[in-house]
């Protein structure tokens, strides 16, 4: 899909915002009928929160910019593979439809919390996983 | 534990005021070396966000009061069991110490993420439970 390439590509430059701030580089957008509602980047060590996470933020957006917290109408478009806790927001926030890069096999919510998110979401991954897996190497190896 | 009591009856407190101001009525205090650091309840409507979970303010608070992220010598109070976002919350600050009141049989962590918790984290419940229970039993019949 053309359309999940072009709202990926922007999730990844949220992702690379955060890398250039030496944050692990997570990005993420929330679509609403063809519409960017909110962007978002991994803060938790600007904010000196573990909450921080993108797609927290993105969500607190998101329901800030429809002036309603469920965002069911929103896909949630994410370079990483959502945490538990993130899957849990998700969840919470009923999103119909989450697009991800690449997986996280360490701290995924599919190894978790596999029924996190709401029953009839729809999910797909690996848009642009390569260059969302290729920044998260990055970064990792340069702090070895 | 006297101390259990008293600190879960702070958290409670903060469900009282969740109650009065139509939210649903959940509290909770951090408890760092006998010193409540933060005490936070459930605002998702007044804030419109599915992610102001009484939990998350706590957590977000109490990093930024101790000026670090990780809170594994703090005790989280909390009136109801955590849902799976919380509990990825809680797993991520790095809590080894985790009380709450009373079950949630419909949205609790264990249900869903019975992981997602820090592996050493101790987690004691029950504690006030009858009184964490009422309050939310008394919060939903009345909307029915």
């Amino acid at each position: 899909m053309k359309k999940d390439l072009y709202y990926m590509q922007r999730a990844l430059d949220e992702a690379g915002a955060a890398y250039r701030e030496g944050e692990i580089p997570v990005g993420a957008v929330v679509v609403c009928r063809d519409r960017i509602i909110a962007r978002a980047h991994n803060l938790t060590e600007t904010l000196n929160d573990v909450t921080a996470h993108a797609e927290m933020q993105a969500i607190t957006m998101a329901a800030g910019e429809l002036g309603g917290k469920y965002l069911q109408d929103c896909t949630l478009y994410v370079t990483v593979e959502p945490c538990v806790m993130c899957a849990g927001a998700i969840g919470w926030a009923q999103f119909r439809r989450i697009v991800y890069g690449c997986p996280d096999e360490k701290r995924g919510y599919h190894l978790y919390a596999p029924k996190a998110l709401h029953p009839r979401a729809d999910v797909t991954y690996g848009v642009m996983g390569e260059e969302c897996k290729a920044l998260m190497r990055r970064f990792f190896q340069e702090r070895r």
